[in-house]
């Protein structure tokens, strides 16, 4: 007779652990505990069920085949023993047993366990704030907020929503409101910029203002401090630091919570995050218990702490790894993560992988980043679009610690960052980057492409001939200060600019800038602007040969990312 | 008095080279030479100039900003000497100069060097046939070559074309000789498949099969013996060893040779390719002297080997290298290349990167590899479309030599391959790409993405449990033997092939495959198909698990490369 392996949890990592299993082990007795009815599904979906990408909610746990995958499925197809509407209550690692109750009948039984697998996710957080139960209050997890939530806004049932959190699902969700159903949504985010974990707040407000011209209301650096309404009506209102918002639907998204506290009762070592602490082989701290997916904290490769990662292709991943090590190799290895990650926002594309730079700071690193702006395609291309990239280092290593992108062709910035990703666990430096091997033709990049671009600026940075400026900081200096701007573009690009703003906006075309340098302001500080940034690294790199003014700094991916910055900059 | 350079090339790298080391080091007295009036364009846009994609010549030697790269921009606003129409007719690597010749004038010099680059690039070959040098039959190199073309075909003078050389160059323009000026094209290869030195055979059908449903006439296994015409009318056809091509248009795209013969005639050391040689700092056998770009070899990471791999962006990157050297760091590195290349043709998208089985295995490697068809988003996305994916492993050592896609999103497919790229040249094995961490959301890619999977496929194979078939060996065999196909997807799905192919191809659902073990030829050589793969691979493993058959072969890729090997074979 084979092993006996018992799986809590059935959502993503479970059915990948159970079925690797059964593949390498077919003798293996394998079940598979699930509290709720529905497993096996793609929770990341969820948003766009909502939105109307994916017209219905089936297609969400079906397989690419369109067969559901239920129960008997799993029974019939895998050999997998499945238990749903089942809630493991306790684990005893001594007899190696779970003790499980039947949530219908409310019988329980202790079953037998040679081998365990911990996969009971993570619960999204809903703050104790005065009115979160209200009807019409929901955080999105499972596939019924999913149904729910869609009933509701496709009966007509909803005018106004608010999403509370500015990460990824909050961001999904928001779209996907908006987007379909036209109902005037307002996010709302407690820290002062969208994506606060992914990404730096200067590639986080590009996205907020493409929100806001797809009609998303967004709320910063507000907190949620009451939900108003009755039983009776529902929730009518939220209340924040600065405002109350009217709606009738709340979408709470503020993160989530590792499940561990089964682990935690059965005396398993737990992370500073609340997730259980696994090893590389995803065995807990006791030998015949694995865990993996959203309840557990990985390393973090790049800082190596501790880290948690709650994404549904790492928990897939490590279902593959489990699966292995109990088949009865325990050769397969998860070494950790990156946290690699890309979102959609209506037409926008966003992807980063690694640290941002407050991360990396916080980290101990000596931070140092570049910020280019580039076609992504050949320029002369004709779909080419903008590409925006920012390029993060450590000064004495040179060691890449992170990177984020974003743009209108998403598969493409995708392209660039899963480029990067893979070279963060080797500790690449620079001038790997600077050389990377990236395919290259005229319909799908450049030459050099934007990570070489962006590799060569950062070099250049540290070797101390580049002396840049964000656009962010550049637009808030410029409209506060009487700092001035030399824009090295052509006069009939740069025209409307010197209208707008006056003497402040001073224009030489860089093609004859070298035979007008008696116009150029001496030795004050002096903003250097062209459309992406390489033109005026060049007017920096003259005004300082020459001895004209070395006190000048070059805006980091010039108008174009002023542009994305804010929208009213250009006239 | 700073040093002087002088720069032999003025295409891709001269350019780069000189503009890098003015930026670091303005005081250097930088001269670039050009044989030709054009410099510093985009030589890989020139099917794309041809094919209208870019409707005006210029934009393929401007900037981004649209000013035209020419000697004057070079001098004014680079600070390069620049001579074109000019040149180099010997180095005198003793006295450190370098005669050249005023091509209009004829007058000859000696010019002094302290450095000096070699970027002669390579040259088309022409073979040495009867006819090749009528009117009507060109190479395809320059912009002189381009704006020839394009004036021929858009006066209309061209009714039928024949391309020689199904390289990337040959099926770009193919492409656009056939897609906007619906030229008759026929292309001819003297290899058995297209891409012959990019990809393999199974990966390459599929491309001439797109190709030929849009319109291009593709004769491989064929070789050219004679281009017939006369001075006067020009080329009338092309004769091959089976057929005659009536033609008014003759584009030989049959590879290019590295222009060494200065540096060979100079003493430079030169290797077996034609190439110069050089080391990681890019310098030649003399310690003076720098090359790089299409006229020298370098090292391929993946087998160690030199190789001449003629890419613009190989070239652009060699060039900051070489300037950075120069300019006196001299510790910039280039370390070698691992041949990642990618092609638009029609509405495919193709990449590779690393060596191909057929390379790997002349190189030494136990080569073993997988092949996997998956959407390229969530399988409930709405826009997702098949990605097929080659991933090729050494057997022993599990180490990653190469990766080859495709399919209808080129930037989705270019994010794979440069997923792997860059883990070419650390050696990574099929443990790392098991686990890679790309960029997932559904929008972009799966959860489990494609090169996750085609690691875990390629791992199973290497552990016996998985025995695959490639769907272009299937189609013949099953063609011409009784072998028997077992369809596990649904009898929808299966039922037209059934109708088609009789008692030879059986179908019974993997879902109730369990059940009706019985009905399964026993022990007799069978073929498993489903639609992309995993079920039929999950057949395969049922079938030998219960001593069913243990004869079976799994149809990688399933219907999904099945269809895209032969359009004829599904009903």
């Amino acid at each position: 007779m084979g092993t006996e392996v018992v799986i809590i949890g059935a959502v993503a990592i479970g059915p990948k652990v159970a079925c690797r299993i059964k593949r390498i082990a077919p003798d293996t007795k394998v079940t598979l505990i699930d509290q709720d009815s529905h497993i096996s599904y793609g929770g990341c979906g969820i948003p766009y069920y909502i939105g109307g990408d994916v017209p219905e909610l089936d297609a969400l746990y079906s397989t690419s085949a369109h067969v559901p995958r239920d129960s008997s499925y799993f029974e019939n197809v895998k050999g997998v023993n499945v238990k749903i509407r089942t809630e493991a209550l306790s684990i005893d690692k001594k007899n190696k047993t779970v003790k499980i109750r039947d949530l219908h009948n409310k019988k329980e039984e202790n079953i037998k366990y040679d081998k365990l697998v911990i996969a009971t996710g993570a619960t999204p957080v809903l703050p104790p704030l005065p009115g979160v139960n209200l009807p019409g209050v929901t955080v999105v997890a499972t596939l019924h907020h999913a149904k729910a939530i869609k009933d509701m806004v496709s009966k007509g049932q909803v005018e106004n929503a608010v999403v509370i959190g500015g990460g990824a699902i909050g961001l999904e969700i928001a779209e996907a409101l908006t987007d379909l159903w036209g109902i005037e949504t307002t996010l709302v985010e407690m820290m002062d910029q969208l994506l606060p974990t992914a990404v730096g707040k200067d590639m986080a407000l590009p996205i907020k203002n493409h929100m806001e011209k797809n009609g998303v209301k967004i709320l910063l650096s507000e907190k949620v401090t009451k939900i108003i309404g009755d039983e009776e009506n529902g929730v009518k209102a939220v209340e924040t630091s600065n405002s109350t918002i009217p709606c009738n639907l709340v979408i709470f998204a503020v993160g989530v919570r590792p499940n561990s506290q089964l682990a935690h009762e059965a005396g398993l070592a737990i992370g500073n995050f609340g997730g259980i602490l696994v090893d590389e082989r995803l065995k807990t701290s006791d030998p015949d218990i694995y865990a993996g997916g959203d309840c557990i904290e990985i390393r973090h490769t790049v800082n190596g702490q501790n880290v948690h990662l709650p994404l549904g292709s790492l928990a897939n991943r490590q279902g593959r790894v489990i699966g292995t090590n109990i088949a009865g190799k325990d050769c397969s290895r998860f070494k950790g993560g990156v946290g690699t990650f890309c979102i959609k926002v209506f037409e926008l594309g966003l992807a980063k992988t690694g640290l941002t730079v407050k991360q990396a700071q916080a980290s101990g690193f000596d931070v140092v980043y570049s910020v280019v702006v580039q076609p992504d395609r050949a320029h002369f291309y004709p779909t080419q679009e903008l590409m925006y990239m920012k390029l993060i280092a450590d000064r004495k290593t040179r060691r890449i610690l992170g990177a984020e992108a974003f743009g209108i062709h998403g598969d493409a910035v995708k392209a660039r960052i899963d480029a990067i990703a893979p070279l963060l666990q080797y500790e690449a430096d620079i001038d790997v980057i600077s050389n990377l091997e990236v395919a290259y033709a005229p319909p799908f990049a450049s030459a050099m492409d934007i990570v070489n671009n962006a590799a060569n600026s950062l070099d250049n940075i540290i070797e101390g001939i580049h002396d840049p400026i964000d656009a962010i900081d550049f637009i808030s200096d410029f409209k506060n200060s009487n700092t001035r701007a030399l824009d090295v573009r052509s006069p009939v690009q740069a025209g409307p600019f010197v209208e707008k703003y006056g003497n402040k906006w001073i224009n030489i075309d860089q093609n004859i800038l070298a035979s007008r340098l008696n116009e150029i302001p001496k030795d004050e500080k002096l903003y250097l602007i062209c459309g992406s940034g390489p033109r005026s690294y060049e007017a920096q790199l003259l005004l300082r040969n020459r001895g004209i003014n070395k006190n000048t700094k070059n805006v980091q991916g010039g108008i174009g990312m002023i542009k994305q910055t804010d929208y009213d900059f250009a006239p």
